[in-house]
């Protein structure tokens, strides 16, 4: 392995989504047992869902769909992925068992599944799976690393949509400290479908024509140290044409400002200064910039250091100066960042002295110029800033968000509920963790209001729930648990999405899941969204499920003592 | 965007390394101001690193170095990198700038590094990155992200190898969990790094050669409901080769063994059995099996219910059985895997079994088969098997381990330290986040008991440290914090790894990298390894250094009132 798998990737990443191999090995170790078992005729429904929604919410969002189809679509071993498991397997493996693999496609699993970008909860499977037991369990660990990671994203994203509001930006700053190369891409694409309106990430936009951001980092601003760092100074007028000189029009501006803002010019940083020129004369119709590389005045004395806040009142200073030459220029600047300290109040400040120089110069955009907030920043952090009041238009975000710090993983499982016909159920001491078994259907019942009231699951074989009449809810494990619902609106959850090799449905663009997050969204109860102790959403089974599961539990009570 | 990038992808992917488009806008954004700004001739120095080590612990393990430097011998953008650019950016640019771009190689970049798999802290630059300003400020987000995520994995490995212990075996199972596709990837590539043996992902075995496990699912035990579903029921014996009907004799020795394992025959499931006769079948050499499946009896009466717990005695006494018919047919069995309940008690009563059946038969080997424990593990929970006492012999860990669930991503920084031969300082309310500026060197000290005992900053320009001689340590901001050191052995922590276009040294494989983290941290004293309030090691600067940090620090302290 001289290059350290570098020239193996390169090929196996040729189709641009995984391959059979990105599994764990003992789905293919099961594979052969069934096989030489005489298996291979067996036919098996699993279902993919999970048991409990992420971040101590009650919802989430379902993504990673348009993946799997992908990798069902391009399901084949190559002749180098056979070799590779002939040299890993145990040698007494018989041959004719890679030939097995070699021709072995997706063509015969049926895959039903929720719409990608919908609101999904505990118990109800995202994904039924149905085919060849073989082929079926060697789809597990692919499904549950497409699914895991992009629902979890996605429920992250639309949570701090959910706490920022719809009149804010979110944008996805977090590449830098995602997990891995893939992980940031992952991340930009499904922050997008939960509600970010973009992200920094250049490659994700190219990719997945996500809307890209940025302007620049703090080393931008101290990699100029004055105004003689200054090489291009002129700009063009935006109408005219005429070149101006912008040191001179800033300097003059900075002087003539100093006096409204109540700072000393002598107190903001020439070497900022230039910074800023430089960009606005790069991009005079994208003035955006940092201006808290300067924020804090530093007293430095014997040892002790005493600190005092000024407000960004270099950075305040410079960038008004700027933004009021360009617009001599004839540009509007776009706003400011601000990437530290106490974000409440220090965008209430940017905000009133935007309003003050709007007034004193009569240009009412002034007042609404940008004010985008980074540095760490997580749900609770907006909440916390809601409560406060703040004047922040666009929210970047980080870490947090990426890496979906609160709660790493989402806990998908990929569960056998039937073999050959004959129903499985998984006993287990926590109840919680017992299966549902058989082949089942979903239904979520809407009230008159429009609000899902509650998701149902039935067995496959039952007719669907009708509208206008009364529908018995019953909690799945607990006898006494049980209501009346009369849905003025039934949604089957389950389309046929993969059936005979190919997907059998309109795939929708990355747009259109991102839609369907909000509208779905849209149809839950506020109090099962809010960020403080939600009611859960509740997941009931049908009379018909409820006695199927129960017989079968009683039917698989081992012998023993009663008590 | 009809295919949502997947046809992208895979041109993008084909060098199986990433390009720079993966990065933040704003790089771009800023290398367009610094071109137009007439800074393209601009040098600088940037020292990437990090401020904290994670998991509270006080070491941290540098990796993804050869990552950085198969990016860097890449970095290119392509036609089509610059036609996405070209329709991304402001229409204002100038289009003398894409043709920059497109020329641009990192020839005229120099890198250094610590090597990959070193033992690093706080502060101690990783990479100094040397070079056209633009170029080396384009290089930031690619380097972090391939620096974070591997390094905070690898550490993470390596405090689980701590945790664990030399004698047991460390398996990486968590791909189902991880941060989408490549995010399993990197976690497993980077988890041996830190000392695991082997990973469930067989995919990142193809690629990096690391030993790849796995035996079977829960589900693969329920997929057989009794004895009637074992189609081949023969093995033949491995010397003689004759054939043997393995269900009547694993039948008779449950009989037998049912007495001495003080369990009912009759308690253990025949589907159980019927699976594991299948897998012996299949992996004559390779019995390793769940024993879990059926662990719980349980008693289901009018909507109460009691739990009894008996020990898999289903799952021992049927993996003891077939063991012994295995080795009847000259066959020995590996263990057993436990996936819930209480480890450190389950595998003691496992430990017991085997010993009991190893006496009973006289068959020593028996007494030291494979127990193997996964299930939600940590390294708390590591730490916790370790005081209560238990007998496992190889856990396989997921979610905790390839999330990094404790702390999901490491703080790495990139930060300019010199530009135009300037030193440039970054200062900030909080003194951790001052940066050290200037071009540095960095060297270990060791005492003579081998062990290291301080990494000491010093400014390029100065002669390294001597064996032998006093050697004057102080605390970067601290000045009452000081200390001669008289070191054993120096280490030059720094090695030229790129300069002219080319990687200027013979870098290792992964097994050499893995190599290194464990020579490594057997160099760093145990109290600074240790989970519970582990020792900080030092970091030091030379007084030339920290004469240079306050004296420029004191220059670029504004002007204002002292007090």
């Amino acid at each position: 392995m001289e290059d350290n798998g570098y020239r193996k990737r390169k090929k196996l990443r040729q189709n641009g989504v995984v391959g059979p191999l990105l599994t764990d090995l003992y789905q293919i170790t099961m594979a052969y047992a069934y096989w030489k078992s005489g298996k291979k005729k067996d036919v098996a429904v699993f279902d993919l869902f999970f048991r409990q929604n992420p971040f101590q919410g009650e919802f989430t969002i379902f993504a990673g769909l348009e993946e799997c189809l992908k990798f069902l679509e391009n399901f084949h071993y190559s002749e180098s992925d056979i070799i590779y498991l002939k040299e890993t397997l145990p040698s007494t493996i018989e041959s004719e068992f890679f030939d097995y693999l070699k021709n072995l496609t997706a063509k015969d699993v049926t895959v039903h599944a929720i719409e990608e970008g919908s609101v999904v909860f505990p118990r109800v499977p995202l994904l039924r799976v149905e085919g060849p037991l073989i082929i079926v369990q060697l789809l597990e660990t692919t499904f549950l690393t497409l699914i895991n990671f992009a629902s979890l994203m996605a429920t992250n994203a639309a949570r701090y949509r959910i706490a920022a509001g719809k009149q804010v930006s979110l944008l996805e700053f977090g590449l830098r400290r995602a997990q891995g190369p893939d992980g940031g891409l992952s991340a930009s694409r499904y922050a997008y479908v939960g509600g970010f309106d973009g992200t920094s990430n250049v490659l994700a936009g190219k990719l997945f024509n996500i809307p890209v951001r940025g302007t620049h980092a703090h080393s931008y601003i101290t990699s100029f140290t004055g105004t003689h760092d200054l090489h291009t100074k002129t700009l063009r007028h935006r109408v005219t044409g005429e070149e101006h000189d912008m040191l001179t029009l800033c300097q003059e501006w900075r002087k003539e400002l100093a006096k409204h803002l109540e700072t000393l010019t002598e107190e903001a940083s020439d070497g900022e200064l230039a910074a800023l020129i430089a960009f606005a004369i790069a991009f005079p119709d994208g003035f955006m910039v940092l201006v808290d590389t300067y924020d804090v005045k530093r007293y430095y004395a014997v040892l002790l250091m005493h600190i005092f806040l000024f407000v960004h009142r270099s950075g305040l200073l410079n960038f008004c100066a700027v933004a009021m030459a360009l617009n001599n220029l004839g540009y509007k600047a776009l706003g400011i960042r601000i990437d530290s300290g106490d974000l409440a109040y220090l965008s209430n400040r940017a905000r009133e002295t935007f309003m003050l120089v709007a007034e004193k110069y009569d240009l009412p955009w002034f007042a609404k110029l940008t004010i985008v907030a980074s540095n760490d920043i997580n749900e609770e952090t907006i909440l916390s800033l809601n409560e406060q009041g703040h004047k922040i238009d666009c929210f970047g975000i980080g870490t947090h968000l990426v890496t979906c710090q609160r709660q790493p993983a989402l806990g998908c499982v990929y569960k056998m509920v039937e073999i050959n016909g004959q129903p499985r159920i998984k006993l287990s001491q926590e109840v919680g963790k017992v299966t549902m078994p058989g082949c089942k259907s979903a239904y979520r019942l809407y009230g008159a209001n429009g609000h899902a009231l509650i998701d149902l699951l039935q067995r496959s074989v039952e007719n669907p729930p009708q509208v206008g009449e009364k529908v018995l809810c019953r909690h799945p494990f607990e006898e006494s648990k049980r209501a009346y619902v009369i849905p003025t609106c039934v949604e089957e959850l389950y389309k046929l999405y993969w059936k005979d090799g190919k997907i059998c449905q309109t795939l929708p663009t990355l747009e259109g899941i991102r839609d369907r997050v909000q509208t779905s969204l849209k149809t839950l109860r506020q109090d099962h969204k809010r960020n403080l102790n939600p009611t859960p959403y509740k997941v009931a089974v049908s009379d018909e499920l409820y006695n199927f599961i129960h017989d079968l539990w009683l039917q698989n009570a081992p012998i023993g003592e009663l008590f």
